[in-house]
């Protein structure tokens, strides 16, 4: 346990200003004061450790050789922006991390003017960056942009079309390559392979063979590495090498440089500050440096809840996810034609378990959801039933990919759509609450939406082995109710019969619901499907006087919008109430601040049917 | 003009299988009567031209080399496969192209088994490709898979992704590059350097320093090609080179290699088929081959409507992207925070203008939209304007980027989104009628739909100047009417006082809905903004009878919704009947064929008001 008050270095960092004060050896004690402070702070409040454990040196030497006052430093994920907050300002409120109202777990401009752009979301830094780039050339500005983007980001496909256009234009973009050898689940495709051969001892063993060779072909860096070449010689993680790959896309390759050699990492930038031209810096770190429960396990301890700080002990629990791939196993025994697809999130999504059984027909497509959509689609016009469980707000990613590849062509494809709704304290970036409203956009997507892990269960037999086209199913994260399943997935089930105030809720609202109306005289619809909708089900509920609608996705344009225009169109004079997400950004907390925010809690939701019971009975 | 009558040698391909028969020279009399044929048909019918001229020789060089009654040929975009087509048995029905119940302009699965995959947007191919052989592995399927891709579609990132997939996983798939030098605009990028860099007489030079030493490293065509050499040295484009990118992506690199030799390509393509490993075969082809017109113009013959085939001459008539240009570029004149960016669509959406007046604040990514949105959204946290011009169904691709970079953090883009609606031709994969129902899902996006060419200028101009947050402008290819503005473009428009029966219009729908309802006893509405909705008008609305809404757009989640879900959530007795686009495939056609399929021609659309008139008055 580290407090605060301990950290006797740390504590006299006001800002990045304060570094330069420091002595080398400071630098390094600073750095594991930064460690300890995290990994107390991560093991209350949960959050991404290894991946900060791996950027703490880098971070350091970044706030060394730049002012990002001015500067800007555009993270990818942002995951990784720990260090970086505790260096700018935020060191003091860093026991709020991730609670509401406290220090995001992302960058976050209102939070910090040394926050360039918010992330969440992976592959978006060069974008970002170039976009900055060229609104400062036109606005006159000089200022140094630096993009700091982990080897796993970089398969994604948007941070290629980025590094193609900077290479194209000579943008002097700086792009940090943060190589830990891994993105969440360990690193898949050609660009992986590659950097690994970059990292290998016979690049090594190239280096000294073509070192001064290789030094004229690097303006400006090449004199002064060539000075340095004795010192650098004594550094042995520390090499230039040609790297073809991102010379071909237009840029000056530096590395691998040691990321966790601070006065290296810092004389690299500096003068990559100077060089006015494209620039990669491939810096070679290791996930969870400096805990040893993190260097051993780095996938668990990326992002982790609760853990205790002595042992690295925490309980995993996976909840919808298990639920769902262990019955996507059991299906699997029987059904050769199906497979399992992940885009890096095999341990997220639970598949994790379907890979040890079926590695054949397990595939990782790295994070590279588009690709990810459309090669299911290719799988299916070949006679496979792909299931691709992928995170809400990833699927995004994939949405074009999703109509015009699955959708238009009707394709049998499932989506098992994990941390639907809302998501706690990672905050808006990472909230499922769009898929509802995005995928009503989509023709042939039929859309289901379990409230109990038997309708989970139920729900992905039916779109994987009855349905023919595609077929969403969307789960929260954390852990449906335990409860009987009758009647078909494709009915709304009635909870509770018919009156005058009817509720129908979807998902996990359902077991607030069903707690909430236990005494209340009104009617409760549990709506397991979203498309098709219920229409025996929607007859009965135009006889109300007033419809509740309760789910945990965006209220203007999701399933309370369409039972209300439903109503409206066949002429019922039911008034719908839709309960559910504002479509507003919804900061960080725990998914029950956020619930009660957005009147989702149980007791919000009894004052709103409260309310027009009375309204009716008065 | 040719007649398909005329055509000896085409008249006798009524399968792949009957291409064997041909001699080299009769191959070369067949790909010139292909030509002929497609320069007729395109300027009678408007299509894809420059294109499919260029892949002559390289679509009968495949279809000798391969049988894709069972090999498996995957299109990228899909508009270049005219002469697959031609040489599948549809030659006899290729004057209906594009027509509605004609034979479509892009590959359809429904219309021939020798179509693989449909296609319609770029950078899909290898992906689909990539599903279909790893579905072919687990079926136990021998066949070969091929993905044809232009240089353009390979700015795209999930090309990439799929790339780093295939090579990361030695999958044998065969990539054939087809470089004709551009996108539709002239293409940008590090790649496309690289490619022009292979292209390079340098190259060449390498090459015939360098041969037989690159050929060891070529496994199986290597010794082919040794022993060929003597033949290849007279051929003086063909090739072989070693390319880094594509190698340390893990493919073997086949080219630069003519790809308007038929005899070269077959071999070229027969020894890929043997290598059992990824392979990029480079083919440089020449973007409309063979009719002067198109050669010098390739950007104006890429996709085209009719024109005179003597002369190559039409109309271009650019009608709304041309009003949205001039109005851009009247606003920049005088704010220089305005710039304009483009993804490969300069002279599609106009802005060709833009580009001539202000080169520097105008911006082409290539086809890349997801980056084009995040960059945009860097920009606009550095004081600059974007105004990204965008087709709808183009910016599906951004989606996510709309959603985390620029509305989660409230930016001020602009985005003005053509070929908003129905689009006739094209077809399925190009309509324009999602972009209401998936901005609706986005936070902070306001959405305006101007009627005539007044409120389109008068749209633009509130979005750049007075907005200050998210805002996307939609217009329809072709012309909006143009009426005198009055109001507010905030504001609904009532043209005609309200009624117990009213027409809610918006768009291009708004010009029908005026003629329709003339002598009619209704009210009318012009809803220019989709979201913030007119609560003024909604509430004079919420009077009437019925209501009867009209958008270019799915009518299952777009504009007509949202009113009749607002009428029953404010408890009006208003009963909505929603007119637009059912959220079904609606074929190719001509826009008034398709507007009749989803009853938004004047005569439907008077049919569906005069019945719930009817209804009342009865």
């Amino acid at each position: 346990m580290t407090e605060y008050s301990e950290l006797k270095i740390l504590n006299t960092i006001k800002s990045p200003e304060d570094l330069k004060k420091l002595s080398g050896e400071e630098l390094y004690a600073l750095a594991d004061e930064i460690r300890r402070y995290m990994i107390t702070t991560v093991s209350k409040n949960g959050g991404h450790l290894a991946s900060n454990l791996g950027v703490v040196e880098m971070t350091i030497a970044l706030h060394k050789a730049f002012d990002f006052s001015t500067d800007r430093l555009v993270f990818d994920v942002g995951h990784q922006s720990y260090v970086h907050k505790l260096l700018t300002g935020r060191a003091e409120q860093f026991g709020t991390l991730r609670k509401k109202g406290g220090i995001a777990g992302f960058p976050k401009t209102a939070e910090s003017p040394y926050d360039a752009f918010n992330t969440g979301h992976s592959s978006t830094s060069i974008s970002a960056a170039i976009g900055i780039m060229r609104a400062d050339a036109l606005n006159g500005v000089k200022r140094s942009v630096v993009a700091l983007i982990g080897d796993g980001a970089l398969t994604g496909g948007m941070a290629y079309e980025a590094l193609d256009d900077v290479g194209q234009q000579k943008l002097p973009l700086i792009v940090v390559l943060n190589d830990n050898e891994m993105s969440i689940s360990g690193n898949v495709g050609g660009l992986s392979r590659h950097l690994a051969k970059m990292r290998s001892a016979r690049g090594y063993r190239n280096f000294k063979r073509g070192f001064s060779k290789v030094l004229k072909h690097i303006p400006l860096v090449g004199s002064w590495l060539s000075d340095r070449f004795e010192g650098l010689k004594n550094r042995i993680k520390y090499f230039i090498l040609p790297n073809v790959l991102f010379e071909e896309l237009g840029f000056t390759y530096l590395g691998p440089i040691d990321g966790h050699d601070i006065e290296t990492m810092t004389e690299v930038f500096d003068h990559a500050k100077k060089m006015d031209k494209p620039v990669v810096i491939h810096a070679i770190t290791k996930k969870g440096r400096g805990y040893e429960p993190a260097e051993k396990n780095p996938e668990k301890f990326h992002g982790i809840g609760k853990f205790d700080e002595s042992t690295g002990e925490s309980k995993a629990s996976f909840g919808n996810s298990a639920v769902f791939s262990d019955e996507l196993c059991r299906l699997a025994a029987d059904h050769k034609e199906i497979v399992a697809i992940t885009a890096a999130m095999a341990s997220g999504t639970g598949l994790d378990a379907f890979k040890t059984k079926y590695p054949d027909r397990f595939f990782d497509v790295g994070i590279a959801e588009q690709h990810a959509v459309t090669m299911a689609a290719g799988m299916a016009t070949a006679g496979i039933t792909p299931v691709f469980c992928v995170y809400s707000s990833f699927l995004q990613r994939g949405f074009d990919q999703l109509l015009h590849d699955v959708c238009l062509q009707d394709l049998k494809v499932v989506f098992g759509i994990d941390r639907a709704g809302l998501v706690g304290a990672d905050g808006e970036t990472h909230h499922g609450v769009y898929d509802i409203s995005y995928l009503l956009t989509l023709p042939n997507m039929k859309i289901l939406s379990p409230s109990s892990v038997q309708e989970l269960r139920a729900a992905l037999d039916w779109a994987a082995l009855t349905n023919d086209s595609p077929c969403a199913v969307r789960y929260n994260r954390g852990v449906l109710q335990d409860r009987e399943m009758t009647g078909d997935i494709l009915s709304w089930e009635c909870i509770k019969p018919f009156r005058s105030v009817c509720v129908v809720a979807t998902g996990r609202t359902v077991e607030t619901a069903i707690k909430v109306c236990e005494d209340l005289n009104v009617g409760l619809y549990n709506a397991r499907s979203i498309r098709p909708m219920d229409e025996s089900a929607l007859s009965q509920l135009a006889r109300a006087h007033y419809i509740i609608t309760v789910e945990d996705g965006i209220v203007n344009d999701g399933f309370g919008t369409q039972v209300a225009a439903n109503m409206c169109m066949r002429g019922s004079g039911a008034k719908v109430v839709t309960v559910g997400v504002p479509n507003r950004v919804i900061e960080q907390g725990s998914v029950s601040e956020q619930d009660e925010e957005c009147g989702l809690s149980a007791e919000e939701l009894k004052k709103t049917i409260q309310s027009l019971i009375g309204g009716i009975y008065a």
